[in-house]
């Protein structure tokens, strides 16, 4: 493993996932009036911005904690209790996220979930919601065995991966939905790409090279914790599987 | 490997990918008037059509090809050029139903890649021509050695999901997209989820579990052409690297 390789992989990283959160506030506030807390339009606009930044870049740091090199030596229960900690506060700013956009609509009298776009959405956080409780229940309480946790751990570091993908198809559609709901009148069509559409546009299409460029240090990388144990967790469930 | 998962698997597979192209199809004929290649919007129609059996179904069918137990044994170059055959059926696909909807948009007036759909969608064609010929060049020509082959191998592999990952968000925001367009008067408005709307929305959904599904298939399962060279490729790749 090249050290600079990595150590420039986390600071573009930080960077993307910065400007991802920047440039979705600096959206909200430039075209469409800032923040409140109110239930207005206003409050609609926490929502892109609290889905991003929990949805996406929080969850991406915390799924990305076991390829620190400091993980790999030492005691596992700490990065553990972090990466379900992170989790949990990414979940958190995602339900306030959510909170956002319903108390729009019941304010504005706009139906709840009809569009593909949060259809989709709440799925991903359902999953989300599932994929944490069986997280802390198998990997981080002490009650599972170590053939459980290895039958599970392929298939929890797969949904991991899918909820990322599918927050930020989440994230596409949402943009796309909320250019075409304000951009309608003539001369500032979203067809006629005038600079609000240009940026958002810029913004989603970051996102997704954010969500490649966290996939590929999560699934392809060979940045993982060397595993003293595999071997014998393998043996373990071969046994167990027999 | 449980012989009767992955056949009860394949059969999910082909049932899915079937119902993504049916619907979309149907969604089509039953509620935008059906296909002609004349410009009009009826022309437009069959985008959705060939993008979703091109982009997603066709093309994992071709992604899946060595998950096949039949292609573990024997010569690879049969298998591999069905594997490039089969891609390249689903990038002549791909095209028709870009000129399907480029088309539709000079007949009509109507500027292209202004939406955040189409800025995502030709940049996955486009990363999709470059997967194509460098996984051609690199793999299917004679000349590239064993060491680029086995440094190029977990990247294609990368790269080959995430353009069916980025396939898959274009869908669900081209779909969503589609049904702001057509459902905008009083009584058939999307908020009120008409019968298409709710049609359309299960499709959506119905691809992002086909890709769901074909991606753990994929990179996931242990379902892998078991590799006797592996061993003396990672010490070629070693002795390369140093």
């Amino acid at each position: 493993m090249a050290v600079g390789w990595f150590y420039l992989s986390v600071l573009a990283l930080c960077s993307l996932g910065s400007m991802c959160i920047l440039s979705t506030i600096y959206w909200m506030r430039y075209w469409h009036g800032g923040f409140a807390w109110d239930g207005s339009v206003l409050m609609f606009n926490w929502h892109p911005v609290l889905m991003v930044t929990g949805m996406v870049v929080l969850y991406s740091a915390a799924s990305l904690v076991y390829r620190l090199p400091q993980s790999w030596v030492g005691p596992r229960l700490p990065w553990k209790s972090g990466h379900a900690a992170m989790h949990l506060l990414a979940f958190l700013l995602t339900v306030l996220g959510l909170h956002a956009v319903f108390e729009f609509h019941n304010h504005a009298k706009i139906r709840h979930l009809y569009s593909l776009h949060s259809w989709l959405g709440i799925t991903t956080v359902f999953l989300f919601a599932c994929q944490w409780f069986l997280g802390f229940s198998v990997f981080l309480l002490p009650w599972a065995s170590m053939w459980l946790r290895s039958l599970l751990k392929p298939i929890h570091v797969f949904f991991g991966a899918s909820i990322l993908s599918l927050a930020i198809a989440s994230v596409v559609s949402g943009i796309n939905e909320k250019l075409f709901f304000s951009l309608k009148n003539g001369t500032k069509a979203y067809s006629s790409l005038p600079s609000e559409a240009v940026f958002a546009n810029c913004t989603g299409m970051l996102a997704v090279v954010f969500g490649l460029l966290v996939l590929y240090i999560l699934l392809a990388s060979s940045w993982k914790r060397p595993e003293p144990g595999m071997q014998a967790e393998r043996e373990a469930l071969l046994r167990g599987g027999e």
